[in-house]
């Protein structure tokens, strides 16, 4: 018997809104489930058991055919987020699949866990998570997740909301200096419909950004970026 | 005597609002000067005569020394734009004095012209202009810049306008689809000095620049973005 994906969500081709690639054409799966439970969280019917009808369990051709009925001929990228994929050990036979489809895989996570697939995915961010998220990193996992992957295409990503997560981020760039880093504006505003309030207002808040970074002289090599989906589609799911 | 670079504008640090490292901490450097007069170009003044007094004749201890006088010990990248860079041969020993000093570089050029210093670049971006701008690509000397540089850190960025904008972007990638391709949404709000009123107006194009990606199938292999700094400080020069 192949083994199942706890899927909640397939959908594309849209852009990617975050981190080191940035504006890729892409297909996302969202898979359910999280051993974190961020204050902050924009998945969190991915864990807190509000969409616990929604979730499929599908094995990876089973992916594979949804992602081709969605999105055609349109795509050669697939983001696989959550929750924490990194729970998932049977994503290796789905990275796999797709990789002799010719497709690349982006993967984001906590660094909470450590998966032998994480080698095989083309785009693999770690993003821990900052104080104001009531998260405690656990700064061993994280290390000898960031030593085993020190060959492989990957970044250190931290969304900043305050003055504190700004500090744990810079602890996070000295910690590995040598992993490209990228900051992100915070997103508190999950219940804001109006996109264009929205998107002003996120602006404002990366702008603040940009300020706090340019006046530091320990965050020198880094890039700072919004949430480019959050500017365009404000809080709406599945875009 | 040492050779001298025209410089418009020295100034940072900001982050880096386009293309392959959008969103980099950086300073920009900004030439005088360019052998194209696209209808949108949103440095114009570089090369219409508008500002001509302010061009400053300097060599590139000079070039570094204004550098960290204004960013202090806050920076470690520099952006060098235009105008045209590539029409300056001196740039070479710019290149080679910041990275002397652990700084990395950054440049864009609309690829008229071939200098051996584009080698040393540390992110080079290609910036082939497409219909709407007037000019005509000669694709003769585009093809041998992009074979020299095969295995330098490029990439190819089309700023789109129009439709006629994007089936010139499906033919560049298609005629160099190894290089890392970026679209762009264009600006011709120029005179919009609002940047509330500016930045909604540019993520509506940049919602239907992503829909014309994401419903083609020869444009699956790219990436699509905002002017980010346009986004956060409208059309105001020097940050
Ligand atoms: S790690 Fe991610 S998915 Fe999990 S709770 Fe935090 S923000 Fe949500
Ligand atoms: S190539 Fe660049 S600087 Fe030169 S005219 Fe065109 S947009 Fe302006």
């Amino acid at each position: 018997m192949n083994k199942r994906i706890p899927v909640l969500e397939i959908f594309g081709p849209t852009i990617q809104g975050e981190g080191m690639v940035v504006g890729r054409k892409t297909m996302f799966v969202r898979t359910a489930g999280c051993d974190y439970s961020c204050s902050w969280c924009d998945s969190a019917f991915t864990w807190d058991g509000s969409s616990k009808e929604d979730i499929q369990q599908l094995e990876c051709q089973e992916i594979l055919k949804e992602l081709k009925k969605i999105g055609g001929e349109n795509f050669d990228h697939v983001t696989i987020s959550g929750g924490n994929p990194a729970l998932i050990a049977s994503i290796d036979e789905l990275v796999d699949l797709l990789h002799q489809h010719g497709i690349e895989v982006a993967l984001e996570t906590q660094g909470s866990r450590w998966q032998d697939w994480f080698k095989k995915i083309d785009d693999l961010t770690i993003s821990p998570k900052p104080p104001s998220s009531q998260m405690k990193t656990n700064w061993h996992i994280l290390d000898e997740i960031v030593e085993r992957l020190k060959e492989n295409h990957i970044s250190l990503k931290v969304v900043i909301f305050n003055k504190s997560d700004l500090m744990y981020a810079e602890k996070v760039h000295q910690r590995y200096p040598g992993i490209p880093f990228f900051l992100q504006v915070g997103n508190d505003d999950l219940e804001e419909m109006e996109s264009d309030h929205l998107a002003l207002s996120l602006l404002k808040k990366y702008q603040w950004l940009i300020d706090q970074v340019v006046s530091s002289n320990t965050l020198n090599h880094v890039r700072v970026l919004p949430q480019v989906h959050a500017l365009v589609w404000g809080n709406k799911r599945g875009v």
